[in-house]
């Protein structure tokens, strides 16, 4: 790799000068923060108490990121650009620290690290250092939307920035390591989706530097004609830039960059012209040595250029001479004397080329997405809520009328083009369907005559891929939008790596004054445990809230409302609320309607509360209570209260519903926690508890085992038992059917074992018919299917 | 779509017959599992009570999975093929039962669904019935290694099954909606990882049948040129088979199939007489209307063709007389009376074309992997062992010693090529490098001078995707072989739900007598929470093991190795064993070593146990018991028990350490639970037990909640604080280093509060001389960095 693929004199000297200067300071600066506690400016000889006791950070992909980074900033002041950064390879954290410390923009929020030689050692200092910044391109790093700690989501963020942002240009650089991840795999396909009259344009950068941690990669590794063919096949236009000499090299780039910027245009113009073909957007491929302009060789082995400058390149400054000094000549090469001026701030010729104000990349708003963030023009959920007259006497498909919710929400919005709803092809599958009434599924590709709900500016956008749907859905918010995520419950574990992600994110984010807050993550999780009859076994798994129940309580919210109109209460509620993760796991099957609007809207707010009207003997302390969270549980519960009415008529009952699950937790470990004291007023201090609960049954031992009555707990939920069978199949598979909870109260309520041993007997056979009537019919008992309450 | 591609006359009249009656009898049989619960040769008017009362299944998919199985049954025949079958659209089940029906392998298995009349009465009886078989291609229908309920997985099971399995062929059914999904377009790639000479082939067939449940697909709807492009991008060389008219379509499928055998063989042959070029490995793309030869218009609109015959086309049977009657229609389209013979058993002609004994992709040994499987060479682990003269008083890098023995294990293994170690770009990271003496890391892409460790006949597998490596070592596994997958504690979450799916299989296949034990899934989690030195907050997250334990307690092991003979016992026992997912949790950095070999063996196999040695007056009951599991914990707990001799010195302190963690549940919920009176006798029935743990501090409680001293377990671990600091820091942010667990002993033994006052501040200050040497130094307390046991 010794010449530029295309050497055009796209750069007058002044301006190659200009670039390079730029670029050489950001790698003098990237390099400082992994080295150096002292002496930044090496205005004094490098001596062993200057360096880091522990040498941590990333060198191998810094001078690429620097590299395009000096580059952009050129191009958007040519061009009067709004453009964002996303880091792909986010361990390159030194690089970006670097670039917005030169624009300034990192000064601006971290003061302590001005443009001078104390802001420099600080800057320094702080890297990977207790009580500093972190490695990554953290919230911390202005400018950021994407940490990149954990690889392959990079593209999927910058294209859900891009969504209805159509003066945005948002540049990604992809790793070849990252490339490799099958969520960056697909997310190339993205441009399927984005719209070029009403978002903005991506401009992928697939930087080769040929290395990951320990190997080759594999986008290095295929004749340059292979790659080609796959990004043409992905539908790009793939533009080169390959080499090491940096005049050549900055040629090349500043070229290609022109050109690829026109080709944006030009899409553009002709889109917004009414041209109505797909477009072939640009990508960038950069192939440059790993590690470029570091050391070329340590210890006599060759270092720029291979993996073993992916971290720290030489290892062992402080204790062994010879690596000190090449440490020193290493950050000599890049003339600092040039670059920085007698205060320790960048020279004018360093940052001749840094755009200013909002248009540099650490300063633009879109990173900050919560500046920009308006709230949502939300319909009042009771114009939408299903008529109650009396708890159970009418049933609705709690997703359906979520559907017409969100139909009049997109109805609202359609203006303003801040909403969207993302699924992987389960939208109508799960019930949402009257939001085609009013917008489409977002579609750039091929159209054909029986298709229906498709246009280019669609605000629905599915594709069959959680990670895409998911990363998408992160970069909207981020850049100050709103949306939500509607998952079959079991598939959404398929995003568990990227939701932690994004739960750190916004934990660390809350700690950082200037990062405002942005719109919440919200799931809808349908197509439920309980109900997976055309499915099975593979479809069923609850413990996606087990998961982010591990994450930090600040952060996470996990509800599952009972019926329809609690449903349309929480989703309200999530839609206004910021910088949470909210969980609403809901049926789209028939379900009883339970709860008025008004009683809903209170319920949801309360969180959790007593049933008066399913209990027996109100005033009375109760013998038992019944507690039950989520729909197929709060039936079952109520059918039980309804079989303990009638046969047990004299038992004190109690039935208490679960909407908001962290009420369960105390108040010291959650915000939503109940008190001891409010705890023990639902589920009394010594009565047993009976407690159907949708998910994993430990979850709630695991909320509750600090709570007096814990000893009392008796959770019933799903038991990993489950087939291709009948809705009541399942609850009886996992222990959790109406019968099962009667004869759970008859154990545990002290002295009905005797007195109540004929219902016990009943309800035994009960079970047993069940399993006759289902083994010869195929469908449940006819008891079950027509049960109602009323 | 009316026409196929490539016309060549390759069948003969009668092979063109026959291949067309084999795939009617498929399509009629996948139909009538749908549907029929009675009437099943349609040998009376079709009636509504012959319907069955709930309609389940996917129809969409099925007669282009029966068409591609019926030719590969021809291709089979005519080449002696040793062939494979993986459903990328699983949900096809009734067409994998259809088929393994037609050519007996699954009455073999299922002698009640005999060749017969009756058998076929319970063949479709049986389908998606409660009692029955459920609808996915599941480990009930022989032949079958991926159960496809998620989709995404099926070409990495593909190349996993032929690693090393030089003279099979995998076949592998890609639906295009699957190949949306992040983890199948990264598994394009693993053609950089086959070895022609030493693994077999993987023919992935690409099914363009248009539609997902409810939308177009991205890759049926670029330009075929596009499409062509990224196939040939991926390294394959496409072939193409288009169109529906069923005589056109058999002779493009037979002709293409006979190209892309020779090709296989031309490749295979070349590599195995000595090329070194890389193969273009070829790929069929078929294109063919979604639900062939169903219903082509219901209710007035159009289905045959289109996203509505996903699943049942004809919704209502029972209850429409003209949806009965299109159903009959649809049925006897087949001409069942020319498929079966008086009895109900295919026709010699419709049979004429299946491969016979273990030929029949249903009956192939190496999808009942247990048939092959053979136990591993193992080493001796004590052969690897770091002497321990006395405890603490030496250290070793326990990963390190692991790969030693590896390495043992591989040149054990170099005949047999059972074995392989998967990981994303981690093993040397790990430090796992020593199996590099022996072999090297599989890589069929170019290489360069300052590459190392690369071959094409590597049997360690590296690609940045955790989806690929668990994807491989699933395939490899159900294939009957053995491996171990190497990942980052927090990035293993990427593969939740992947495996989720692998215990759902391992679960299920458990109960199905003629499924032959697996080796066990191994992972090894390292570069864990507690050590992220280079990383910080997006690298910590120890909830896997939260993840793993809501699974079924059969499958499930989780260990927690506190050193290097531990971690090397360990290691030895998982690969031993057979039907699990074993989660093996050890550090890489320098650990002191506890117990020697002996002690190590003995230690793991009871899985939890007094350490006496570390304890105070062994021969009391215990003031208080320190409890640790975990590498990081159990140092801390140690440092802890030291300062409380020092400082405390009359105090009984109890030190048990878990390596084994599911011995903490009760032995009514997992095999391994101790019994209440073990684990009273280990933690005491009532005295304080302050337990260190690796993981979310809760996990502990949910494990011992029913214990009888439960409310006096006090449990410290990782609470999601986290950022780029020292070891020591991250124990001091999250409560559970050594002066903070001596507080916890004096804040919860009787009495203590008051006498041990002055050695509490003690502690306290100990925190705060930390918080500030930190934020001078940027590294750990001499004293703690120095500290040793002995």
């Amino acid at each position: 790799m010794s010449t530029a693929t295309e050497v055009r004199a796209a750069l007058s000297e002044d301006e190659l000068s200009q670039v390079d200067a730029l670029w050489r300071a950001a790698n003098y600066l990237s390099a400082g923060q992994i080295y150096l506690l002292d002496n930044p400016l090496l205005r004094e000889p490098l001596r062993p108490e200057h360096i880091k006791p522990r040498l941590l950070g990333h060198w191998g992909t810094s001078p690429g990121l620097n590299f395009v980074y000096a580059h952009l900033n050129r191009l958007i002041r040519r061009h009067d650009l709004d453009m964002m950064f996303v880091t792909g390879p986010g361990h390159g954290g030194p690089a970006l620290l670097a670039n917005t410390w030169l624009e300034g923009s990192y000064p601006e929020v971290a003061p302590e690290a001005g443009q001078d030689a104390d802001g420099m050692r600080v800057l320094f200092r702080q890297f990977s250092f207790p009580g500093g910044v972190p490695s990554h391109v953290a919230p911390q790093v202005p400018g950021s939307i994407h940490e990149g700690g954990e690889l392959g989501y990079s593209l999927a963020h910058a294209y859900g920035a891009a969504f209805d942002n159509p003066d945005l240009i948002v540049a990604c650089v992809i790793g070849d390591g990252e490339a490799e991840t099958g969520p960056l795999a697909t997310s190339w396909h993205a441009n399927k989706f984005l719209d070029p009259v009403h978002d903005g344009a991506v401009l992928p950068i697939l930087h080769l530097n040929g290395y990951k941690i320990a190997n080759p990669t594999v986008l290095s590794r295929i004749p340059g004609a292979e790659l080609d063919e796959l990004l043409r096949g992905y539908g790009y236009a793939p533009h080169y830039v390959t080499g090491s000499d940096p005049a050549l090299m900055h040629q090349a780039m500043a070229a290609t960059l022109d050109d690829v910027h026109a080709r944006i245009r030009r899409i553009q113009d002709e889109a917004r012209g009414g041209s109505r073909e797909r477009p072939r957007w640009p990508v960038l491929v950069l192939r440059s040595p790993k590690g470029w302009t570091g050391p070329s060789t340590v210890d006599g082995k060759p270092v720029e250029g291979t993996w073993r400058s992916h971290q720290v390149p030489l290892p062992n400054v402080r204790g062994n001479p010879e690596h000190l000094r090449a440490l020193e000549a290493w950050l000599r090469s890049y003339r600092p004397e040039e670059l920085f001026d007698r205060d320790g701030g960048p020279k004018p010729e360093v940052t001749a080329l840094v755009p200013r104000g909002e248009r540099r990349m650490g300063a633009n708003p879109h990173a900050n997405g919560g500046l920009l963030l308006r709230p949502l023009p939300l319909p009042d959920f009771a114009a939408h809520a299903v008529v109650v007259p009396e708890p159970g006497a009418s049933s609705a498909e709690p997703t359906r009328a979520l559907g017409r919710y969100l139909k009049e929400l997109f109805a609202n919005d359609a203006g303003r083009r801040d909403f969207r709803l993302f699924g992987p092809d389960e939208t109508a599958s799960n019930r949402l369907d009257a939001v085609y009434d009013v917008t489409a599924k977002a579609w750039q590709a091929e159209v054909e005559p029986a298709d229906e709900h498709l246009a280019t500016d669609g605000r629905v956008v599915e594709v069959l891929s959680e990670h895409l749907c998911q990363g998408w859905l992160e970069g909207y918010l981020l850049t100050g939008r709103h949306g939500l995520f509607s998952c079959y419950e079991a598939f959404v574990h398929i995003v568990d790596s990227m939701v932690n992600q994004h739960i750190k994110w916004l934990r660390t984010a809350r700690g950082i004054p200037w990062r405002r807050p942005v719109a919440s993550l919200n799931y809808l999780l349908t197509s439920h445990v309980w109900r997976q009859d055309h499915n099975g076994f593979s479809h069923q798994d609850p413990g996606f809230i087990d998961h982010v129940a591990n994450k930090s309580a600040e952060v996470v919210r996990v509800y599952l409302p009972p019926d329809t109109n609690t449903l349309l209460s929480v989703a309200e509620h999530c839609l206004r609320s910021r910088d949470y993760v909210n969980v609403i796991v809901a049926g789209k099957n028939e379900t009883p309607n339970w709860l008025g609007p008004e009683q809903a809207a209170l319920h949801c707010a309360r969180g959790a509360g007593i049933w008066e009207w399913a209990s027996t003997f109100p005033e009375r302390e109760p013998d038992v209570v019944l507690a039950c969270a989520g729909d197929a549980p709060t039936m079952e519960v109520l059918a039980a209260a309804k079989l303990l009415r009638e046969h047990l008529p004299r038992l004190a009952v109690r039935v208490v519903n679960v909407v908001d699950l962290m009420r369960l937790q105390p108040d010291t470990e959650h915000p939503h926690g109940m008190t001891g004291w409010e705890f023990d007023a639902l589920f009394t201090p010594d009565r047993p508890v009976i407690f159907a609960y949708h998910g994993y049954p430990w979850l709630i031992h695991r909320l509750a085992y600090r709570r007096t009555n814990h000893a009392e707990f008796h959770v019933r939920g799903y038991k990993e038992h489950g087939t291709t069978t009948t809705p009541f199949d399942m609850l009886v598979l996992n222990d959790m059917d109406r019968f099962q909870l009667v004869i759970d109260v008859i154990d545990r309520v002290p002295g009905l074992a005797r007195t109540a041993a004929p219902v016990r007997q009943a309800m035994t056979e009960a079970r047993e018919r069940h399993h006759r009537w289902i083994s010869e019919h195929g469908e449940d008992l006819p008891e079950v299917r027509d049960w109602t309450w009323s």
